[in-house]
């Protein structure tokens, strides 16, 4: 039985602490969506704590930034993405990407051997501001440029635009892309973003599958009326019609078997306190693990939809804008998680994750697998998000420890 | 019985037209906001018209055009405003400003006789994009400009910039009043705005009372969480409590005996769609011609907020932005309108007003009088607004009547 080899934890600390500088808003809250400003400089900045670290720095052609250790050739990968949801925390994302820095890091100090090369990364776009895991989407060739031509956030800024903005060509983004064979395996820590493992006090997750998520525009239309003089049963008012569908929708989900759906998103036209909307536009998503209940909240939801703009004389129209089945992640890679949680006494539980992160795209293409450490409250997305630095540390040993033996062991055989 | 003296029908429909240009979108509609650049446009325009006509044109402190004929001391004025609420239609406002022109017009031409001045006004933000009414408040002096300081616009834009941007001093604003004895009486033309005259197929109303409207900003306030790992049952999402609120305020007005409530600006923060909404921000306003009912439809409302908000774990903030008691307009120009309408042979219908106008402003501080003409399936605050312009025609006949009738009575025993 091989000793324990100990990351750096006042270090991961550090660096975390630092990188969530980048886009603090007077909340306490961090907006750094990708390709804005805020993301600009946390990337400079991580460019930079990868050359001190002596290792070789690199951003590919979705913005997507490398840390390698070791030989040309197959690489283990580990990351996780820098960008953030407006006013969100310092945890999601960040913990993967400098985690997998710091385990780098005592590799190289070390100079632990290795077989194959070890890279980190850090993937642009994971929370989807102009299109969701963009840039793992590039590193695996599942981005078609021609698609996202109209992509845009929800202040109409085109993706092509911050694209530019941020030095890159759009043109360029699906050269990202790198085959198989370079990549032998993909892990990402991430925080669990739900209350179960604190719950339960078990400071970490092994992640089995990663929910499905279909997302949506819904848009109602009915007409625009004076505010005073056109009286209640006569008006088209798509925003009363919007809410309606909300509190439906919710109730009926809630009452099912499992699921989750959120309204996030809410714009009304034309917007004036005194003129009877004439069009509401919702983003719409809901999640689940099993791929038959995901089309039955579908169904019942353009039900609720079309029910309530009959009801109302307005139109209903959802647009899909993206559906990503739910994902198995690598057994393999499970089980060396497994066996290496137990080599270093720690206490783990085999789960599921409720939300989308850049392993299920790399899943496509390689084995991978996610470690989840206990959120506390289960916040996150928000300024609240934490997690207790002693579970941060376990996260990033069983890191360590799984990359090391992903490196070293002979794995011809997959 | 006098000869009818007529007004110029093409000469209005082609300045009702010619208006129309400034601010008109692809829609058709036209966003013609108070300070802004389409409204310095019309102004401008105005003036120029103004001029044209042999009237002496005039800005005052407040932006407010006047067009003026006859001798120093008192006038009898007649008006509206020239900013609409966005996508709005071309005749809200525009007819009670340019038919007035017209009247003065046919005056001055045919060099009628009139003993007091005749002025026509077009008054600054009767829409209230900053503040409702705020030219025909600072005419009147009833504006403080230290309670409008914080003014804005919905995206933001503070009164005093705009004002600063169309050459007018923020600090001066409330030097446009006028003290009553200046003004003998005011007299607006407008759309009705609803579709009871067309509906009777009646020609003319004379406004009795105008409705008085209670404005207030709501504001439920939750916490915002990951979409995808948040359980329904532990959210706390602001917009479906919103939602709830806007669906149940809604039931109830309708449920009772008169008044109308209408939500008409949304915004919801983070704003992602995939972050459970922390805050949700609603303009609510709502109007009647009782005040008793006015009193129970806020309580009702407020009632329901914090019913909402307790069931939902959410806060709940109700900010009073305004309040106008209703109106009772002149009973001395009621009579003048009707002897007038009746010499021409038109019908007419006495009735309340269910918008509010210039003229409730001016009902404080003189006689004020308000004529309606049908407006096409009710349609206004849209780019769907219509009137016939036989109809305008009459309403302009009518108010040129009226005019040169209180200008010519002795009214000193008022």
């Amino acid at each position: 039985m091989k000793s324990v080899i100990r990351i750096n934890r006042s270090r991961l600390q550090k660096n975390l602490k630092d990188l969530s500088r980048f886009g603090r808003g007077a909340s306490g809250g961090i907006t750094r969506e990708s390709f804005s400003e805020a993301d600009r400089q946390a990337k400079e900045w991580l460019i930079d704590l990868i050359r001190d670290a002596g290792l070789h720095a690199r951003m590919d052609e979705a913005g997507n930034v490398f840390g390698r250790l070791g030989p040309e050739g197959p690489a283990v990968l580990a990351g996780s993405h820098l960008d953030t949801v407006p006013d969100g925390g310092m945890f999601d994302g960040a913990l993967g990407v400098l985690a997998a820095l710091e385990c780098l890091r005592v590799i190289h100090e070390q100079q632990l051997p290795h077989t194959y090369a070890l890279e980190m990364v850090a993937f642009s776009d994971e929370e989807g501001a102009y299109h969701s895991f963009l840039g793992s989407r590039a590193f695996t060739g599942s981005v078609n440029v021609g698609e996202l031509e109209e992509a845009q956030n929800t202040r109409g800024i085109a993706l092509k635009q911050a694209v530019a903005q941020s030095g890159l060509d759009f043109e360029r983004l699906s050269a990202a892309r790198r085959d198989p064979p370079e990549t032998r395996a993909y892990l990402e820590l991430h925080i669990e973003q739900r209350p179960r493992l604190e719950l339960d006090q078990i400071p970490l997750g092994i992640v089995r599958s990663i929910v499905g998520i279909e997302s949506y525009r819904m848009t109602f239309v009915g007409e625009s009326d004076h505010a005073g003089t056109t009286p209640l049963p006569m008006r088209r008012d798509a925003f009363v019609g919007a809410a309606e569908f909300c509190l439906a929708v919710t109730d009926r989900i809630r009452s099912g078997p499992s699921g989750v759906v959120t309204m996030g998103s809410v714009t009304v036209s034309p917007g004036a306190s005194n003129v009877v909307p004439r069009e509401a536009r919702l983003s719409l998503e809901f999640r689940d693990a099993s791929s038959e209940r995901l089309k039955e909240m579908g169904n019942q939801i353009l039900e609720i939809g079309e029910h309530v703009a009959r009801q109302r004389n307005l139109t209903f129209a959802a647009d899909k804008l993206s559906s990503e089945a739910p994902v198995l992640l690598s057994q393999q890679i499970q089980s060396v998680l497994k066996q290496e949680a137990d080599r270093l006494g720690y206490p783990y539980r085999v789960m599921d994750s409720g939300a989308g992160h850049d392993a299920q795209i790399l899943a496509e293409k390689t084995e991978a697998g996610m470690i989840f450490i206990p959120s506390l409250g289960g916040k996150s997305h928000c300024p609240q998000e934490k997690s207790r630095w002693e579970d941060i540390e376990k996260g990033a040993q069983l890191l360590l420890g799984s990359l090391l033996k992903l490196t070293n062991e002979d794995q011809t055989t997959r």
